[in-house]
């Protein structure tokens, strides 16, 4: 079990819709809540990574920008990117950077403003996150690609939409716990399927929110965390995998191969499995993103997820408790700040310091984050 | 001397002014000729780095994209960016990368469609590359701020308008050779001299040109290259560093302070010194930047770098030869592709297969890579 690269302070901001402040304030509020945490100064950060969607700045090269509004010059700095999946793909970079010497300490910083465009502009820009010649001219959109998952999850394995609502029911359970999510309030399985389709068999409590927010995680080697932090937390295994940006190039509608490549990588690398895992943060842009993730990382068989569901086992006292934070569905989704907010909570969870939803005895956690529409699978596995 | 990673693979497109294809044929031409160089196959490689500044993509997450295009799925990819020093900053990252052990071949595939938009709308994008609260609302574009170097180095040293001109000159004798440049004529010191104005005191022919083209560098671990690979070209030394974004906190206009820390942390890595560089490339954006190049790397004490082009030594046949491929002022400058070229250059100068150009017995060579406004600053020493 490597044990090499840890986490030495985690922060996060609020996630709100609509921030009032400009991203280099948003960045600092996480920046702040981190360097507080790993107490440490800027002096001993070599190195940030930026990890945000471009087309939602107005500012180009916002790296630059925040380095030197948080202190951090004349340490290089530079942007990585891939989507939603940004800040995981940043620790990643930040593992290498670490592990090959070249720095002891890295902050990975995701942040995004997503209220920087309008609603509309935000949608046709994720549009164009699909392939613009082949793909986006027809119109599809975020809950279009999940919908054709949704249906043919349903199509293979019998699953309903009663399912799926049940993930948005829990995920509200725990929202009403977390003070930085944008949405606070319980949601009743009446509501979730009585509510406005978006697309179907998408309805409005199955989607997650576009939102304002960033996230802050501070990582440095395993020598440099023993010197300077109490509770390091250690990366185990890293996985990555990318599909075909057209969907044409899919294997399957019923999961994710990006998401179940990149499990198997970090498993292997951890030399841990599904069943060791005790505390999970999935990417559940969507209700069957969630659905599909228990498949995916082996927390059940394929076809097998309803079940999870059905029998509370991803609730905090179940077998696989799965974002006891609210997920994104509660959360919000500021894309390029989401992996970072997801590390936090694993983190807090294996210090045994998440209050009211701590995992009794958690060692070993797991962040699982997609980029793009299901293109960019990242999956960690952090341990004591 | 470090040799844990090697240069296996280069290769560049054509840079032109409109390219007429997509930015996945593009990054096709720089892939199939790094491919073909490296003599390897697309299931050798482990990882993809795209490198690219996304205003100029209609594409969003282009990585997607391209590594599907190029047959690079399942295997991670994601964007480095950090503007006109992306292509670096993602040697950078595959260093880590590689080093750490994440992974054994990472391929770093930098591109730009500059033309994608037009060129009101570059210019418009590129001011926003400054801080878009502070300063860029005061209009200054890119040969603003150089302009306010090259004043700087005039009132700091007596540096002249004519040793600026030189420097296109030598660019543009070479630039005649290399059949990948936009620019393939020669320039005297008359003609730089009458040239119109840009930016007082920069003209015409102090500034390079925006363009479309795409790099790429294969990467290997030192027990992968030596299994595959019959040239290896080692990194020997890497150094990265920021400036302050607003020209305030800029310590000098006579010089880069981002460029200046990268060089010295590059040669310490390294355990070499300026001395011993046998060829390098150096990013002359506008001539005054390759003067204040000389001096940030060593090749010339501060205020001596007019010295060097007057008597000729950063030519084919001077104590330094800078820029012998034609530099950012005959080639072009597709920004997110740069980086990889000025590479390309170097590593074929090592292997000793450069053609007209070659530096007789060149051991050890250097690039200088600097992004945004003299904020970015990447200098990577290579050896054989």
């Amino acid at each position: 079990m490597p044990k090499d690269v840890a986490v030495i302070g985690v922060g996060q901001s609020a996630f709100v819709r609509g921030y009032q402040g400009s991203i280099r304030e948003l960045a600092f509020e996480a920046f702040r809540e981190a360097m507080q945490d790993a107490a440490i100064t800027v002096k001993d950060v070599g190195a940030s990574v930026v990890c945000s969607a471009p087309e939602y700045d107005k500012q180009r090269t916002p790296s630059g920008l925040i380095a030197e509004y948080l202190g951090l010059n004349p340490q290089p700095t530079f942007i990585v990117e891939n989507v939603c999946s940004s800040s995981t793909s940043g620790i990643r970079v930040a593992y290498g950077l670490i592990k090959s010497g070249l720095h002891d300490v890295v902050v990975v910083l995701g942040f995004q403003k997503m209220s920087e465009i309008t609603s509309a502009d935000s949608q046709e820009r994720m549009g164009r996150g699909a392939d613009i010649m082949f793909e986006s001219p027809f119109g599809t959109l975020m809950p279009a690609y999940y919908a054709m998952h949704a249906r043919g999850h349903f199509a293979k394995y019998g699953t309903t939409e009663e399912d799926l609502a049940l993930i948005r029911v829990k995920a509200a359970s725990y929202g009403v716990l977390n003070e930085k999510a944008v949405y606070r309030k319980a949601v009743t399985l009446e509501q979730a399927m009585e509510a406005g389709p978006v697309c179907s068999p998408l309805k409005v409590f199955d989607c997650c929110a576009n939102a304002d927010g960033a996230s802050c995680v501070i990582m440095a080697s395993a020598d440099k965390a023993k010197e300077i932090c109490k509770e390091p937390v250690y990366i185990l295994g890293l996985g990555a995998a990318t599909a075909p940006m057209n969907v044409t190039g899919r294997t399957t509608f019923a999961g994710l191969d990006c998401a179940r490549l990149a499990a198997k990588e970090a498993y292997e690398m951890a030399g841990v499995g599904p069943q060791d895992i005790d505390v999970a943060e999935v990417h559940d842009c969507f209700t069957i993103a969630e659905m599909m993730a228990y498949e995916m990382l082996g927390f059940a068989e394929p076809g097998k997820g309803p079940e999870l569901i059905r029998n509370r086992e991803t609730y905090k006292e179940g077998k696989i408790p799965v974002n006891v934070d609210g997920g994104l569905l509660s959360k919000g989704h500021p894309i390029g700040a989401t992996g970072g907010s997801q590390v936090r909570t694993i983190v807090l969870q294996l210090r045994n310091k998440a209050g009211a939803i701590q995992v009794p005895g958690a060692e070993i956690g797991l962040v699982h984050n997609i980029g793009g529409v299901g293109i960019y699978g990242n999956v960690i596995i952090f341990g004591r």
